[in-house]
């Protein structure tokens, strides 16, 4: 059935604008004022904004890391981030080394399938590019629809790969039509002080942040970047969460250099003093990187709002204090990397970024779905109202105001990082393909509705159509 | 009547796609997929892009300069303009220290009224900042809807304001709302090479070049980025030359200051060689700033793709070779500055830019107009194809080849700086608020029917609309 | 009759060793081990460093401003100076547009001749540049030995030059063998912002900090720092305060342009809380540029390090906290600039850089004598301790604990900017072309016996001699 | 028996002036004018400079390479080394990772002691960090004097530590006084382009260049300075050939890291196109990092002038070009990198620096002699002309042409890489400790009277020494 949403105000990434949005088919078919109503479901938006749903490239959902899994899997994950705006999401399938990638797809597969309640990718993980993986590779792009592969720089003896590697995966990728993501600490210099730090008795949680000092991902974030250029391949550098690595990025911009980069909310909002945190409550904001001095916050909102960061990410990696993030007492090393966030991302960007005033209404949809779209081939499938786009559509409430919690929030994790934090603004209706997902603030999806998306290669729907375009 | 454009490929700065447009009363009504032709006239836009209008924040029309006028009035001026491509035009409303703005600004709005063929606004030069300006402005701005003040830091004992009249000018737009605009070369060191050269018997055109080196101009943007983030005020940098100028602006925007920069078509795809052409036909190619070696074209692009700049202007502000521009054979210092390229500014664009790969499809729509009408308080009636804008439309065909030449364009100027010159795509038809200026290549429109342009505060039309959002 | 330094450790801006000095007539005939006492007058050195006297590039002795004249003259100011380990100082001769410049200078002589105890220069300062000037300027260089040219971008409508003067300068200065020294602030700004915060009735000594931001004399820096590079001149830059002017500086060297930068000890180790001191005590901190920010010191020392900033001048330019610098209550602006600091400049150097382990030893020799020697044209035959060079040595207690007070000090004005101050390190001994100055703490000279200099035109000293060694 | 140099010039890294010096047991004892001639060996210098002997901090003797030797040994390396004005090498002993330190640098003395004609020391590489090497690196500080430690970033599964060998290094030299280098290279990126430079058949000399491309220099550069400023230690990057190590360089010490940088000959005067000569004869012309763009020596010079680099090295490694350099025809990876420059390092540098004026001459006495004995620990023993210093010394005729060329050098290589260069100055006699080693030109030394030299700590012998002076 037809679907009418009135009355809203329609923002993308460049409009502001009051129309009503016709659904058909799961696609907007008609953007217009007055739009007849025959035949359609009315959705009334009176006060709300009407955007495109969120995309959040940055997801670790039921992943093993360090012993345990994440507790949000594909079916807690992807509901939490219905609530809270996304309506796609790009999860990490990790790979082993010596077997096949199209293994681990499929253990990706089986993980999500039955269960996401709106649509997901995934991006592959390279741990070594050898004649095997290279062979594999195009079949990846082409048949599987993954366009995206993770390289680590950290994680020493466990995920790191080496700058060999890392350069082959840009030369492949550029050759292949991917785009390489880095995950740019130097692991080297972090295994190096971790066991320092371990050996002189410093166990507590705040030495997960300085043994893992921004100078070193400032290091790795530019090493990455010149690679990319001398490539000249394409990179987007994951969870940026200092100065140091925003001067590298712009730099490499600066020279033309095709390199991009994603935030997270936790580094906007949060810092670096809340690891001292007693009673090893420090352990919820472990991340990697880690929390930084506040100082850097200004630097990340505007490298945002003048476009040298141009997403972002969640970084979704939920573990349970108890119990999971217990497991590192005594030891910062054992406490599992990563927080809860799919939900709150959306949110967080709009109270703390439009509505501070830091970046315009529009950035604000740039970055948290309409850049995303296009830089991972999702691109206008995804990432816009306009019509021929999925209708995945999030009707926002722009002046509710609301404190996050985990009494109150979807994920199945027992904390919330932003515990008690007040925001502006809130989804009251998100709808996948034309769908309800969330609706009046409930949720009416299910599991196994979501489907996985087939991506089209870095800059294919970007580029000029002109030549394609029949006459 | 109702029009409607059928079959086109729509652009934004955003969005590709296919749409129809409907227009009612002037305005974009409806977009949508298979519309009713019912009470309409069908305009077929098969095989070609459908984007909004191109805005032209830079032109001289009937100017006076150095004892001459330019030769383009807001009559052939916009024709012109119009045949290329762009629906807007922002000219230069010059003053006179001593006088009443109010009296300069009817100056232009007599030499305007009766005879643009499109709309129109005014950026208002500010020579002076006493009592008597700073009591106007309120009402240039809140009254007469201009908002944007040009500061000169050239032409010296001429046009050239000190850097206390820019601070304050900078101050005082800040305070009303006002974008800063510069013409930023230091007039000093110019005078002093002038002198120089002419004393020294260099008196050819390519002189001109020689007497107002790329460094200068990276000078006095640095200087005005830097009181622009010391005033916490706003600045716009006009036509744009060099790889100096490009750094300086990257580095006032990486420090969080607003400070935009606009580039124009002849410094892209010109260079200096141009100047030393015989004949004394160099005359042609004197622009200030001059063009520049090859080299900085790429740097152009480039900031131009990243975002370091943001828009292009054409500058237009043309001489007749004959007559006019030989007024300087045996002293460069006499020949009038700026040069004839209202009408090829999108295509020069487009052809160079998107065909060439340099640029994507949207962020050609956004440089070309888009951005220039948020940043001039045009947006979202101008700059965008959304329900609810002026329907300042171009259906434009991508793949048609032709050649720019002074005996094809509309310009009343005899010669084209771009003679010979190979582009790839032309503007079909143009309409300017739902009507016809230019219907498949022939001029349809009449003078006077251009609008002048009441023009929104700085930073008004993008910034967060919820809080007016009434529920 | 000769003299011979004994068992001290000789000091140079290389060189750091035991031997004995032989003095003849004036000069250091011989450095070695166990020289002979043979008809010479053992000075006793051990425990002490002899290193070359302090040049002191940069005084105001009984120099009109803003009607009221600095407290010390070339009596008391080189008196002082002496007791502080400086043997020289290169003072500012102010000049009148319009009057030759040969007037300024005979005054300059008048002020001078009868009463310094050291030997002393002028550096010329340069408000105008016309023909009069251009045609006078080669004697002033050649015949006076004058052989620097200030230029003030700041105090507007007073000493505050035009960009064109300073353009001119720099061109006369490579072509004549001069250098151009700058005082770097955007006059202009400072106008306005001074203007703006009287009218708002901000009046206390604190607001001349408040509008003297370190942007604007950044902004300066970098502008005069690029017209050098244009003009291919050299360039002085005084009093450096701030980070912002040490990265436009070590920009321009970094670019290979001909550029030095002196800071002065105010600026290392005062800060600019100290203009909030109750009963208008802040006056006495009032210099211009002003006290920065405490973090600025860092970069100050650190480019002393690395070598972006060469030199240290004092500045000195004292008025009397009563009645003179009184003169600005209520009106910060009738506060004359400057302070009292040409006995401390040395001392303070020492202990703050070497004690402290951010300079070594060598560097300090070079920051306060040896460097200021060659870029003034100086050398040899001042800032060294080698054998043919004047015999102004400084003996030296490096262990000496000791407070910086007015009570103790030889300067003139009734206060000390560093009262209270404890600094480790003095001259005992201080010998002027191989007669004592100060002998054991104690004042030993005469007025009168200081010479002028007649110093040599900039580079000629450190250029390479091979081409006129003689076979 | 003493010696007495006589109306030579005498430079150091400061002063230029005209002196005797007398030499007695090996040591400057007195400099003076016009010493007494009583039993001494009269010298004349009339007309030469007179200066401290260079120290090449960066040979390779009878280093054994890819399968090969370098031709010259201690004894003819020395030789060679003396006759172009240098008495001190400072030469890398290299080492086997599990085995002790001790045996390489056994290895190491048994090759030069019998042998060196000069002075001479040894830097320890180092391939691997763990308990023993910490266990066993204090005592080859404190008793080995060995003070300096070799990090290579390239020469993978060779010679290329990783960054956790590198920054352990760091650390461990901050603590006990070590300066790290490192040849800094990313090697990780080398190995893929020569693979796949071979797999695509190209094979020849010129592409030993294209796959070490200047941005991987540059990354490795800055990578090493981020962990030294990390580390908090110091650095000393090799043989910088290129203006992307230099910026990085620049940066560390704007930051005020302790970062420092060599550059050599064949980096200031040849370029890429060397590697293009046909024959096989661009093999002569292989070294790593390979030699660059033209455009890159103007950044090294002016990075030489303006201090952000400090020191010249030859990394003299000399291979024949028959049998040895044509190991790699076919296969431009077979080619052994390095040649001989030991002879011409002091030389070239006058000549082309000084001469032309791109350095003066007491920068020229820093670069090649002070500072490398100021970094490396042997200042004040070498590296100057002062009383107490060893008599080290060269007597130089600044005037002299003549040609570089393998018929007249004293290396025991086939060929000279700067064949047919035509430069001025000559060193005629050089001393070493008082001994004639040269003697107008002719060797007049002999094997084995070089003696090996301990070095101090990193730092020990520039800081300042009053802390410990006796009174």
């Amino acid at each position: 059935m037809k679907k009418l949403i009135r009355n809203g105000t329609i923002v993308t990434a460049t409009d502001t604008y009051q129309a009503d949005v016709l659904i058909e088919n799961g696609k907007i078919s008609t953007i217009g004022q007055l739009l007849s109503e025959e035949g359609a479901e009315v959705v009334d938006a009176n006060g709300c904004y009407v955007f495109p749903g969120g995309i959040d490239p940055h997801t670790h959902l039921e992943m093993p890391f360090g012993g345990t899994i994440t507790v949000d899997d594909f079916e807690t994950g992807t509901i939490a981030a219905a609530f809270g705006g996304t309506t796609t999401v790009i999860d990490f399938c990790l790979t082993n080394k010596g077997e096949p990638l199209k293994n681990a797809i499929q253990v990706w597969h089986d993980k999500s399938k039955d269960k996401a309640v709106i649509d997901y990718g995934f991006h592959l993980m390279i741990g070594e590019v050898n004649d095997a993986v290279l062979e594999e590779l195009p079949s990846v792009i082409d048949d599987e629809g993954i366009t995206s592969f993770k390289v680590f720089m950290a994680y020493k003896n466990v995920l790191q790969a080496d700058d060999e590697t890392l350069f082959r995966t840009l030369v492949a990728a550029k050759e292949l039509g991917g785009l390489v993501m880095v995950h740019a600490e130097n692991g080297d210099v972090i295994d190096f002080l971790t066991k320092k730090a371990l050996a002189e008795g410093n166990t507590d949680p705040i030495y997960h942040a300085l043994t893992r000092p921004p100078e070193i991902e400032g290091e790795a974030t530019g090493r990455a970047a010149q690679l990319t250029g001398l490539a000249g391949s394409q990179l987007y550098v994951v969870h940026v969460s200092c100065a140091d690595a925003v001067e590298r990025i712009a730099e490499a911009r600066n020279k033309g250099f095709d390199v991009w980069g994603e935030t997270c909310p936790q580094y906007l909002v949060l810092d670096q003093t809340a690891l001292e945190k007693p009673d090893f409550e420090g352990a919820k904001y472990v991340w990697s990187p880690p929390l930084r001095d506040k100082s850097h916050q200004e630097v990340l909102w505007n490298a945002l709002k003048n476009g040298q960061l141009q997403t972002l990410g969640s970084d979704q990696c939920s573990f349970n204090f108890k119990v999971q993030k217990e497991l590192g007492r005594g030891d910062f090393t054992k406490i599992p990397n990563g927080g809860p966030i799919i939900e709150d991302r959306v949110s967080i960007l709009f109270s703390e970024g439009v509505k501070k005033g830091r970046i315009d209404l529009n950035q604000f949809v740039d970055i948290m779905s309409t850049r995303i779209a296009k830089l991972f081939g999702l691109f206008p499938q995804k990432g816009t109202i306009a019509v021929g786009s999925d209708a995945d559509i999030v009707i926002f409430d722009p002046n509710v105001e609301r404190t996050i919690s985990a009494e109150t929030h979807h994920m199945a994790v027992d904390y919330s990082a932003f515990e008690g934090m007040k925001v502006t603004g809130e989804p009251v209706s998100v709808l996948s393909r034309g769908e309800f997902v969330i609706r009046d603030k409930q949720f009416v999806g299910a599991p196994g509705k979501g489907q996985f998306l087939k991506r089209a290669k870095y800059g294919s729907t970007t580029s000029d159509k002109s030549q394609t375009l029949k006459i």
